[in-house]
């Protein structure tokens, strides 16, 4: 709450409709988001620094310093970016924390690979010396630029959470970026990174040094892209969004982490240039992502083959890719935008994935993962092996690490990092984005304080109690979201008068005294969802909600089928909650099996419809597959019924 | 016709239900095959021609015999196989049309390929000479011993259209097989291709050149597989069928082609070495996967990342990959498959995957070609460089070529021998399983003769028209397949009583006299075909099929439309020939656009339905996108009526 002191946040613009808060500012007291954080607290990053070391990640760092990595060099060509996002994951970890233990951790791994820097700022174990390819020989594919981006996110978390540190951080960061200034300046290579994230990250790194030298580079970097700089390469151009200038395109697409680090490298380059034209490029690419290319869950990416959002409705749940780094990304993206535009849809698109993908990726003790994220698994997984990173992305249920290991680090700086997402302040006064038991402590410019507490068991239930924690002379404004699932029946009460409320953001502004209360009440009602009738892939199937959650049909809840593809849903009576589960009312089919499945006769194709399953209970789509080996649905199909017909 | 040439056929069993008929035995004239032969003929081949030496993919053949090989080869690792199917193709070209011209051209290539060998047989330009990688290094990507495959494939296309022909193929081709038996026997390397191709090849080699050895080192091929013996790859073993033994898989999986070579390999080694379990374990694995994982094409495999067959029921039209050579491949597998049992449901899928995947990879000009066979195009496309090899397997429209050829040669080779898969003979008599005017002419053993004219203009019309052309004073059996797809309304008439049929094969046993007729008349009115429910990706779809022969919509077809994705068909009136084309009732549709496309009520989802385009003319599948970019369906989702929602 120092005036002088740093915000402690990952995203500081130097402008914009919202300003954020540091971890400083929001101190999470409980509830589901205070839980994962202090398992990522612990178990995640032991885990995870257990697995550098074993694959040989964070050695390569010392094999550099020493001579003879080409021959013993361990890892993918971005293996250098799993150790800067774990340093980076224990930054604001300990920024949050204080942990004295990981601090001394932290410092060590910081001494090693500051070790391997270069004379010249030059930080990468896989190019450059001797027996190896030379440095910027693969800007397609090497992720050398990508790898410097991460190790200034990791610089600018440090930074923020410890200015003045003296672990030399921000000093070897600082060199790395010279070196990428003068390589890649106005008079350098004229080329770009295969993997957005240095845009992004100089511009931060402009943000936290006062240098406005690396602004204009992420500036460059952003305008180099789309021109066909890279080769092309089989999954074309659009893979990595070299085929059109960002303020040409109208939609994500490619590689779905790569668009969605490049947009928010974008949105970062035209807040603080007021490239108004650019951001208006990006807030539509992420209209129409969102509008036609996003999963119910709010993740992205359906094709396995390249990793990349798929055409426009092409969402089929059974191959949904939907990496937990492109979800990381979205959240990365929509949070730059609120900050900018203050719209809460982006807010909406934040909480709908930290829930259902951000969330889904680690298992209930963090230390295994999901790389992707199905919405259909149509036979039983195997366990991975536990000692063992899997060679798949694909894994069919979490693994502990993979050979492209870029989740698990990227979870365990998101959550670390998480209540970065929850609030912000503008002049008017405090708004909250996302509900959590917290405290939100804010100090104004003229040394005014805004302070809340927030008590809710959301999503558990709808009741969001704000009490305010300070006084003041002179009116502010708190505003809260509400959330654009709650279409009806969400109410604000304050000072004992409560009215309807719609989607959208209230706002309260009053003198507000110490002890006051502003209670938002939300719809909790789990309800059917229906899809555009465009997503060919799950026609006639209904979803089912509860709040922000998504939830599942996972096989381990239906005793005697033999995979859930066996259940119809009879939407005819609408989802329950019994006993704190959502129920839905089911019929199992019995399928007719014909040598070829096209028949011309329509009855031979549809399954025979049996005898009720009656109430079944669904699951919480994040808190499936950690019962062992399941089949899952989130879509349903239906058992038809005149209410799930459109009309004629 | 003599007793003693060999039969002029890609595939000679020692034994099984029915033998198959030479090229010199059929002789097609006229109809849908002989215009795609003719241009096949000539056309094709004169383009592969020109495309394998301008990539140097014949050349490479020069460079090894001279020396400088490493520096200079170009292709990828299997480009030696293309030569050899491209030799494969003229030497069935040859042997159906006797062209000389072509001859000239046949031995050209083959002694540039000849000079290329190794003094101990060894001939493969990517493996084994100074600078490149050492011979055999590469057993999982390698693909030596595939190529080594189709060279055999070659010799024996050539030894049996040309006997005794002193252009040195076969001897080149025996000295490769000698090569690989000595590598690869007992006590050679314990190891197999990543690529299943010299399985089946070997077979046909043995039963060509009558020496066993050939057939053991297949029978090992087969049985080393499933072991684990290739190394784990990204896509999992699965990939190259080494996950489980042959015998012990009950449904096809993995790489599409690779799959079907496998089976098509032990089917061969099962019916010489009368292994019937091995015969009942690919019968099983083929009935799975026409069951469950094929598309109403007769196309498979489902996923563009491994080129692989999906899951049961994992099926989507918008990502089909249905690559060409899977249908080659399927084909293959089929036609030996039925030569054993004689059931003809193999005969079934030869017909729809020969309509459906093979002749709608040629562009009508025979000089472009798809590789893949995407069901549904939602975008219209872009025509690859007419002068460049088209780097994506997945190219919108049909390309000239691409850096993996494999289908325009295969699809040559195919076309070149197709009237292989037209008829058989057992002791009985005469078996007639594809329908295109020809004549048949068999002598059997004791010197009688069966000979008959087909005339026919299937499938414009239903009615197969077979005159008897020999006198014969013993009775045959005539038999002709009735197609699954005319369940009912079939009729066969003989000696002018007509009676119903149904599918299946109906026979008829006289003391045939020249002259007389059986005629068959199918049902030839279009027809609605509805999914198995199971298949998610088209629930609430039909495709509408006429005879063999699967329709599509083309976006050029309808004027007005943004694409066909806002048609819907109504299926209460039944799809009509009208002036020679099919015509469905549609209706079109607007959609409702919404900021999030999931909605909790269903009417806000579903699109608004508008005034009819009335009736629409479909295409033949495989005559889709050779009048420019368009988009197209397959499937296309039904205006709700009574009659297309099944029964609750």
């Amino acid at each position: 709450m120092s005036g002088t002191a740093p915000t402690a946040a990952p995203v500081l613009p130097i402008r914009g409709r919202f300003r954020p808060l540091g971890l400083d500012e929001v101190r999470v007291t409980g509830g589901f988001w205070a839980e994962r954080q202090k398992i990522n607290g612990v178990a995640t990053l032991e885990h995870i620094e257990h697995w550098l070391e074993r694959e040989g990640w964070i050695r390569n760092f010392d094999l550099a310093a020493h001579g003879d990595l080409s021959r013993d060099r361990r890892g993918r060509e971005f293996s250098d970016s799993e150790v800067y996002k774990f340093i980076e994951a224990m930054a604001w970890e300990i920024g949050g924390t204080g942990d004295a233990e990981l601090e001394s951790r932290f410092r060590a791994v910081v001494r090693r690979v500051a070790a391997a820097q270069e004379p010249d700022g030059y930080l990468n174990t896989k190019f450059g010396r001797p027996g190896q390819a030379p440095r910027w020989s693969d800007l397609e594919w090497g992720h050398e630029l990508y790898c410097v981006g991460h190790l200034l996110q990791a610089a600018v978390a440090r930074a923020r959470t410890r200015p003045g540190a003296d672990d030399g951080l921000l000093e070897v960061a600082r060199r790395a970026a010279d070196n990428v200034c003068e390589t890649f300046g106005p008079d350098g290579i004229d080329g770009l990174c295969g993997h957005p994230e240095i845009e992004s990250a100089l511009v931060e790194f402009a943000r936290t040094t006062g240098d406005d030298r690396y602004l204009a580079q992420a500036a460059l970097f952003v305008d180099r892209r789309g021109h066909g700089r890279l080769s092309d390469v089989e999954f074309g151009r659009e893979y990595f969004q070299d085929e059109l200038p960002v303020r040409q395109a109208t939609v994500l697409r490619g590689h779905a982490v790569r668009a969605n680090y490049l947009a928010a490298g974008a949105v970062d380059v035209a807040v603080e240039l007021k490239e108004a034209s650019l951001l208006e490029a990006v807030r539509n690419q992420w209209k129409n992502a969102v509008a036609r290319r996003t999963y119910i869950t709010g993740g992205q990416g359906s094709r396995h083959q390249d990793e990349a959002f798929g055409g426009d409705w092409v969402l089929p749940p059974d191959r949904a890719y939907s990496e937990t780094c492109a979800g990381i990304g979205s959240v990365m993206l929509a949070w730059r935008l609120l900050l900018a535009d203050g719209d809460p849809q982006y807010a909406d698109l934040i909480e709908r994935t930290l829930f259902n993908v951000v969330s889904t990726s680690p298992s209930a003790d963090g230390r295994s993962f999901f790389y992707t994220n199905t919405l259909h698994r149509r036979e039983l997984g195997t366990l991975p092996d536990a000692d063992q990173p899997s060679l798949r992305a694909a894994a069919s249920l979490r693994a502990p690490w993979f050979e492209v290991s870029c989740c698990p680090t990227n979870v365990a700086r998101t959550l670390a990092s998480l209540t970065a997402y929850v609030a912000t302040v503008d002049d008017e006064g405090l708004q909250l984005h996302q509900y959590l038991p917290c405290t939100v402590e804010h100090r104004l410019a003229d040394g005014r304080d805004l302070c809340v507490t927030v008590a809710t068991d959301y999503p558990r239930s709808g009741q969001i109690r704000v009490r305010i924690d300070s006084d003041d002379d002179h009116p502010w404004s708190l505003s809260l979201r509400v959330p654009d699932w709650a279409a009806q029946g969400a109410t604000v009460t304050v000072a004992g008068d409560t009215r309807p409320v719609g989607p959208g953001v209230v706002t309260e502004r009053r003198t507000w005294r110490r002890g006051e209360e502003i209670v938002l009440s939300l719809p909790m009602a789990p309800r059917f969802t229906y899809p555009d009738e465009r997503i060919d892939a799950v026609r006639g199937c209904v979803a089912v909600e509860y709040g922000p959650l998504v939830l599942a049909l996972e096989s381990v809840d239906v005793p005697g089928i033999q995979t859930v593809d066996e259940v119809r849903v009879d939407t005819s009576q609408p989802p329950r909650l019994v006993d704190g589960r959502v129920t839905v009312r089911c019929r199992r089919v019995h399928p007719q099996n014909h040598e070829w499945p096209y028949r011309t006769d329509a009855a031979e194709s549809a399954p025979v419809v049996g005898q009720g399953l009656d109430e079944v209970a669904l699951v919480e789509y994040h808190a499936w597959a950690n019962r062992g080996p399941s089949t899952m649905r989130v879509w349903l199909p239906t058992v038809p019924t005149s209410r799930n017909v459109p009309a004629n």
